[in-house]
């Protein structure tokens, strides 16, 4: 069963067992999914409203590709647990001669980049939507100006959350180049957009 | 349909909606239960662990009282949307006779007053949450060590949206001692428990 098939009761529960995985990278897809959905209720609430009539067209692009962020956060929620299996799965390969050794060493090296990339995918998309986010900032409706900073919160604790997922798995990588840019761009991204969704925090504080 | 029976398809498609409700309390609700939900996974990661035995009795009683707030927060999820939605059904009372108007203003106050009570209490929750989440650092699973820094991320920024949801309810109530206490009280709760949630994730960067 898909985890975004589950009912909301079905995946904290699932989550708060004791199986690994569901675990912290679906729960940053889900909290990124979350925000960029309530970014685009906001922009729903402001659309065709006559006091918001000159942001119509920005609140129409920020609801457009809040929604195209968002399936993709949705999507990432099983992608990322799906990474994590398939590094469970070479746990259980043979390692008996050198040859088993080395195929299941090089199979691991593989699944962990996969495992990295996944939760790296979900910072981008987090990072993108906060951007999105940003724009609706004073130009939508001032009655769900709390919603939208509940939109920045739940990004930012989401590409916080993948950025931790990411460092995990990069810490079994031995491809140094690989670990390097993905440290390097990580950090930068993770810098910008916690800097950006803090900013549209305080900017809500004084909204609401 | 209890929000909470959704899928999580169905919830993030009625929150981007542009239905008002559900909106940024429900889902800071969501965010703090997937926080503890992962407080209790990391905790049965470790129990009976051999590597772990010392902290076999803390993490016992760790996943005890995060079980105990999880439920808690599950169901704040609906109660924050059934609080919002008593708000909403004061609007249509009706407002014609000095009478109607009398009543319509004392049961708006009323349906404010719970309305910041609802957020109020998810604060409480995942402040609590996170005090007991942070008694797991670097005495639980290390494997696990992301998952405990993505629950201080989701329980912080529950807890941070579900103020931002008092703020904007308070700000239409009259009884100006009932807002002070709340504010106050509110700000305190945000300060202590934010700097914990903010120890815990760096403390987590230290160990992933």
């Amino acid at each position: 069963m898909k985890l975004v098939d589950m009912k909301i009761t079905e995946f904290v529960d699932v989550l708060g067992s004791d199986a690994p995985a569901p675990g912290g990278g679906s729960a940053s897809a889900l909290a990124a999914s979350v925000g960029s959905a309530l970014t685009m209720m906001v922009a729903q609430l402001t659309i065709g409203k006559k006091k918001y009539v000159e942001y119509d067209e920005l609140m129409k692009q920020v609801l457009k590709e809040a929604t195209e962020v968002n399936q993709a956060l949705l999507e990432a929620i099983d992608k990322d647990t799906e990474a994590f299996n398939q590094v469970s799965a070479v746990f259980s390969m043979p390692k008996e001669t050198d040859e088993e050794k080395a195929a299941r060493k090089e199979a691991m090296q593989k699944a962990l980049k996969l495992a990295a990339e996944a939760p790296y995918d979900i910072m981008t998309l987090a990072s993108k939507a906060i951007t999105i986010t940003g724009r609706a900032v004073g130009k939508s409706n001032v009655n769900a100006a709390s919603d939208l900073g509940v939109a920045a919160l739940n990004l930012k604790s989401g590409l916080q959350g993948a950025w931790l997922n990411v460092l995990i798995n990069l810490s079994g990588i031995k491809d140094e180049a690989f670990v390097a840019k993905y440290k390097k761009d990580g950090e930068a991204l993770l810098q910008t957009s916690c800097d950006r969704a803090d900013e549209i925090y305080q900017a809500i504080l004084e909204i609401v």
